[in-house]
């Protein structure tokens, strides 16, 4: 830990990649196609995540080197949100190509700009609460990463066997970066539970560090063929001409994640078990228990309450308005402007249809 | 029946006194005092509970012989929903003091206009929809009261041994008018379930009818006080010095109910038994008896509804809005713009303690 301490937050080799393009469906109707999650206050703070996850990066990068990964729809609010932010910094995948392609243009962008940069890539819309540890444990990444050609990612002590995220095994060791073993995506639940009491896996939040020098070169194993597509144009990346160069070509790359495409094959990998408590506001119910509760373990955003006999129950209203009810329990109810959803907790999961089934029943916009 | 045919129904010996002063706080957040449930369209049907009694009593009365009774904040309200009624049929009661004052200055009105007037006593928020059998008992209850000494209620059939209505026990004959022998208020279960046995009992629904002369000629015998209260401005009644008259003296009146007052002690009491349902509309779970349902036996007011495993509920929403619920049975969900509602239908008799206590937490305005 002392260590990290001695890396320069402000460096400029730092560097920091948001990605922001998500639709947040298991959130609807708050989170839709329109307005999605991260640019939402979901935890009424009075900041949405992206914002919040753009400060908590900043400070280890320096503001102006951290650029936002979204698509086309969403760049108005990213200015909105991020009003100092340069338009250079926004990076609009014209085409849904899951994670390694804009990963690699990024890398491409950066090391066209600061060909010694070490580089974070983070979802916008988690929850990390401390702040302090989560510094500490990126100076370690961006510092280890600096020195060594390895593919760092950040990894989540595992709080309970849960089904729906992917698990890293490491190599134990007393070294404070383990070497990674194996990457599993969405085991069964007895698969998860031997998991836990291995000792030896962490959830993946899908926070990664590496030098551009590093995962460009390993792109270039990995991905030769999308590798070859980008570097054409590694020469007008960051000029004017660059989004003519990506509205051409962005397409013609493999769908394809950064961790199926690179992570899960690549030799160098190692992770770092975080030191801080991690939520990825997943569901309404994980963000439910990351609010604050009233004396009936009730969450209520936003507007005012008059809870009677009604237990763990998310709510969240427009802001000033009054909820008052009674004999609910164990309930999601989100009241939205056009839509109010009420819904059990334990059926959380199909929030996602449900969304569906509404944009079909009553029209685009709902969506 | 045939006889109440021979009315006309244009006399203009027919008025009517419709009563529009209640605050229907069972119906809270719809129904607040700024805008109480008669003005709502609480049917969904695009006209208001007042606007439905005026147009079911024109039928029968002159609509220019029609008053409103009502207090001084809703008037503005009764000139939006009634822009042809002129000044002088809107009478504002300066003072709750209870249906007994009101019922005789209107009595007396209408007497210094056509002393040969007989007149109907309405709630202006009660649903009945058989007009046509409506028409035909009020016209009876005219003619009779035309030509008898006699106060005339309407009686309704008793669906159930209902505790929250008076009841009418009246003399078993083969006439269409009852004798009424006495009146009971709110009945325990037990003595509501011999009454329904008895089958000589009604439930007392406030409509009433008599002629002026009866009725004032009444009062002088029961509540002489306030008949000579009152007689001192029979002079100026219908002149502008009358608001100034009612404004000095109508708080020191007794504070009384006709049922208690007038109806419970005279001898000379009628009873026609009705031959239209009827439904007081006094709780959302009795508005959902008489609203449309989908399959699942919900009804929904206004907005638009996707209702998965969802039985037995009654949904108000601002026009236009969506419902999404999974998994809610037998609930009352009002969506207003500044309140949300949900409380168990079993529970709905509370909704008055809770609009008390509501307003307690958030302020007068929720109320």
């Amino acid at each position: 830990m002392s260590n990290s301490q001695s890396t320069n937050p402000r460096s400029t080799n730092h560097y920091a990649v948001i990605m922001a393009g998500g639709v947040g469906s298991r959130f609807w109707p708050v989170s839709t196609e329109e307005f999605p999650k991260q640019f939402h206050d979901m935890l009424g703070t009075g900041k949405s995540l992206l914002q919040q996850t753009f400060e908590r990066i900043s400070k280890i990068v320096p503001a102006e080197n951290i650029l936002i990964l979204t698509n086309d729809r969403y760049e108005n609010l990213v200015k909105q949100q991020l009003p100092k932010i340069e338009n250079k910094r926004i990076f609009l995948e014209p085409a849904m190509r899951n994670t390694a392609p804009c990963i690699l243009l990024s890398a491409m962008k950066i090391r066209q700009e600061n060909p010694d940069a070490v580089m974070l890539v983070a979802p916008s819309d988690h929850w990390i609460e401390d702040e302090t540890a989560f510094s500490e444990n990126i100076l370690t990444a961006f510092q280890t990463c600096q020195n060594e050609n390895i593919l760092m990612t950040l990894g989540i002590q595992p709080a309970f066997p849960n089904t729906g995220y992917g698990y890293i095994q490491f190599e134990k060791s007393e070294k404070e970066i383990k070497k990674v073993s194996q990457f599993t995506e969405k085991p069964d639940y007895q698969t998860a539970k031997t998991f836990l009491e291995a000792g030896n896996y962490l959830w993946n939040a899908g926070i990664f560090s590496w030098s551009v020098k590093t995962i460009i070169a390993e792109f270039k194993t990995q991905l030769p063929e999308m590798y070859e597509l980008f570097s054409e144009g590694k020469e007008i990346l960051n000029t004017e001409k660059e989004r003519k160069f990506i509205a051409e070509n962005y397409a013609k790359a493999e769908n394809i994640s950064i961790d199926y495409g690179i992570m899960e094959k690549a030799k160098n990998v190692g992770v770092l078990p975080a030191s801080f408590d991690w939520n990825d506001l997943g569901t309404w119910g994980s963000l439910h228990n990351q609010l604050p509760k009233d004396d009936q373990n009730n969450a209520v955003v936003n507007g005012k309450s008059l809870l009677l006999n009604s237990e763990n129950n998310m709510i969240r209203l427009p802001e000033g308005k009054v909820i008052v009810a009674e004999g609910l329990h164990n309930f999601i109810v989100i009241d939205k402007e056009d839509v109010l959803l009420i819904i059990p907790k334990k059926k959380e999961q199909e929030i996602k249809e449900i969304r569906n089934q509404s944009i079909k029943k009553f029209g685009e916009n709902l969506g």
